[in-house]
């Protein structure tokens, strides 16, 4: 647990609360396990402060689906219920993009990438969400489906409070860089070493 | 993602299957955030899989309370009145353990903690839940008042199926030696090098 100690202060003309209310781009990169969990796990806390959180999975099969979606899909209807927590949207580019109402882009992964950034571009741009969780995002940069200098302009002009997470392993340097926060996971060991495949609940 | 391919196939006598079903004893360590975060994305995995949850906080301050614990506490409220998603108990020892029903433990923390981990020991042996949180539970071993054999020592013996995440820094070798999947964070940049302290919706 951080102990709130700073290791400096920074000359930049902002008060403690306002440099402490700033919001963050956190990358969580590295091996296998961890990253995408989380992420999950640090929307939690968004979502439990009642802020609106948007998931947006650049994955590419529409099957996968994971325990946390099931999770948060079920928090969002307590919000709604209850007034509890903050509102969730969960966006899967694998089942094309819910907004643009088309199934299968499964043949065209780098336009169906393009169409996702473009979409949370908007969002950013008219602060929709407290919280964007962009979960496999470094591939596409990777992949020069969406250029990163773009990524790293949109979010550094970004106004109001609005946390971005992203994930995924090899993220472009400009985007460390951009960070706040860089959390790298790092496997010290796995079952599949061991001979153990995935299995339900943990790997998914 | 993982890709289901193992790196090697042991002689240990079991079936594919049953191999992929053993449960798994997992570590996550290393610095600052992210460990927690991401014990309880896994968490949520196991929830939606209709598992018992048991959580089980190793912290000393009462009154610390993270998001993640309202958000699972409502998804247990979600499972008892719509059967979605498996029953959760969150147990925390700085309040004094719910089961002792004894407020203010605060003044000796190595009996609360072995009174935490004795009732843990019992729940295993009873296989009460299918995934235990033991949040921070490194530091107890670490300061000498639960003992690391003893645990390492229990958690081989338990039966069925039940997942152990722990959490916390500087886990011991015994543990690490034992365990399945040991996840290690490491921070590569964090907010708090600039001069930006700890926030709600992030920290906690």
């Amino acid at each position: 647990m951080p102990q709130g100690k700073v290791a400096s202060v920074p000359d930049d003309g902002l008060s403690t609360r306002q440099r402490r209310n700033r919001p963050l781009l956190v990358v969580h990169t590295g091996e296998m396990k961890g990253k995408s969990t989380a992420a999950f796990g640090l929307a939690l806390r968004g979502w439990n402060q009642g802020w609106s959180i948007g998931v947006f999975q650049f994955v590419k099969s529409a099957k996968w689906k994971v325990g946390e979606e099931e999770a948060f899909r079920a928090l969002g209807r307590v919000h709604e219920e209850t007034g509890q927590g903050g509102p969730v949207e969960w966006h899967k580019m694998g089942a094309g993009w819910s907004w643009t109402r088309k199934a299968g882009t499964e043949d065209d992964h780098a336009e169906a990438a393009r169409e996702g950034w473009a979409e949370i571009r908007r969002r950013i741009e008219n602060q929709v969400h407290d919280v964007y969780v962009l979960d496999e995002f470094t591939y596409p940069m990777k992949w020069g489906w969406v250029d990163v200098d773009e990524v790293v302009g949109v979010l550094a002009a970004r106004e109001g409070r609005q946390h971005v997470i992203i994930t995924g392993r090899d993220a472009a340097p400009a985007l460390v860089e951009a960070a706040d926060l860089v959390m790298q996971t790092t496997k010290i060991k796995h079952p599949m070493d061991a001979g153990q495949k995935g299995q339900r609940g943990i790997e998914w």
